[in-house]
């Protein structure tokens, strides 16, 4: 299966057979204070650094969410947009909880966006789901619905199958086109969280074949050694299926053990990204 | 399935529902010219560093191998066994291609020892599983036949179970005193060597259900920052099933990875024995 993504000059393809998605999630003012206040000024100067960072760092397309409480919300998305399109030539992810804040930035984008993100609730897939497919945007869909955030991977199974048949059927939106987040939650809430993620996306593989997404270092939230975690946990859900995930590009060990993944799942022929990216490191260090 | 090992003191059970089985595999001459000399002079003071080292970086079985050419194997296996036995209580991992070595090496060691390895060659499991079953050892075998080490997975599954059926029925093996190991091929070689090994793994794990272990740095031989290749390629085939491999434990990355995979595969509770490692390497830190 294969989600296509693109800017106005560039495709990315998120796929089994593709080299693993990295979505940069850096471009989000939540927990910046700073980066809050500058874009309640007005000011979206740190936005270009950001960008900078996520693509030297391996992102393959830049999540951009302006979430700011007492701000036009819409406004401020679609003008990030139309600055991080000036930028790069990566494909976006709009990211918002504000259908209007959505609408204005699929409006701005050049290209095939990704949409991050819809829940299984009926009004909510209503408001979205229409926009996503005016916008040919791809979606991405959390399992979870009005009444639970379910811990029991069957269930968010039950959730993602009930979410592919309403918009395929309901809203025509292309199976290709939607990409499932199938929830990670700390590890040190609960033992068996990652376990069970690892479990749902397997199932969803299996039983639906959809694309998959991840928050993935939520799964090592409240932990020590954060990034080591992730680095381990990324290239197991890899394994199960996950096709790409939003993660801050800047932390080198977690890109570079996404990488080595690829090359163990047969995604790098004859290890030619590795090496090249090992010998660009050699290279940095002899600088 | 358990596949308990002893000292005579100590005992580690190998298990899909316990941490990471890591038999340290230093103890080896193989490639290690001035350990080779001191073994041929009847010298085994180094054999007595290995041990705290592999020990020190959390091996909980030891593989000792004294395979040095133009010297009586036997006589030095045994004595090597006697040896490392005093120096710690870790169950041992016995290891030779020659028959004599394994009886000599069995018959110094106190309590159950785990053999390393038998093939799927009628001629082979004749010498060796008797052997095996004499002393209630438990046993790796290795899914290769006279004719060939099979690429495709499917095939070395069949040879597992042929090699099960032979082991079980005809020497009285337990099931679970069956350790498989499944073959990790260099990457370098073929870009799918590592995929398929993981096929196997979970292939072993759904159809046979016995434990499993891999010498699992062949992966990444000939590559670039093979402990980092190491560290991804591990956790993922813990998620397909690995409950152990023979593997270097003075590489702490390798390691790290293996005790962050036993926290996200819920075998860590609570994530205690990660945070205390973390406080432990901070401690260290701060000497």
């Amino acid at each position: 299966m294969h989600t296509v993504l693109s800017s106005a000059s560039k495709q990315v393809i998120i796929g089994d057979d593709q080299p693993f998605c990295i979505i940069g999630e850096r471009i989000n003012p939540t927990g910046r204070k700073t980066f809050q206040e500058q874009l309640r000024a007005g000011d979206l100067s740190a936005v270009e650094t950001d960008v900078a960072a996520q693509v030297a760092g391996g992102a393959m397309v830049l999540d951009v969410n302006m979430g700011v409480p007492l701000t036009d919300e819409a406004e401020l998305l679609a003008k990030a947009v139309k600055l991080v399109q000036s930028l790069t030539d990566m494909p976006l992810c709009i990211d918002s909880s504000v259908v209007e804040a959505l609408e204005a930035g699929l409006g701005a984008y050049e290209g095939k966006a990704l949409v991050n993100s819809v829940t299984v609730e009926d009004d909510r897939m209503e408001l979205i789901l229409p926009l996503v497919k005016r916008h040919n945007a791809a979606i991405i869909a959390l399992p979870n619905d009005e009444t639970e955030i379910p811990i029991d991977p069957v269930r968010r199974v039950e959730l993602v199958k009930k979410f592919v048949d309403i918009a395929t059927s309901k809203y025509s939106i292309p199976l290709e086109d939607i990409v499932i987040d199938p929830l990670a939650m700390p590890i040190g809430a609960d033992s068996l969280h990652a376990d069970r993620t690892m479990e749902a996306i397997s199932m969803i593989r299996d039983q639906v074949g959809v694309n998959m997404t991840l928050g993935a270092s939520n799964v090592s939230f409240g932990m020590p050694d954060r990034h080591t975690l992730n680095a381990v946990f990324i290239p197991m859900a890899m394994r199960a299926g996950l096709t790409s995930a939003i993660m801050d590009a800047r932390t080198p060990q977690v890109v570079t053990a996404v990488k080595g993944a690829d090359l163990m799942l047969g995604h790098d022929e004859w290890g030619a990204a590795w090496i090249q990216q090992h010998r660009a490191k050699e290279a940095a260090k002899n600088v």
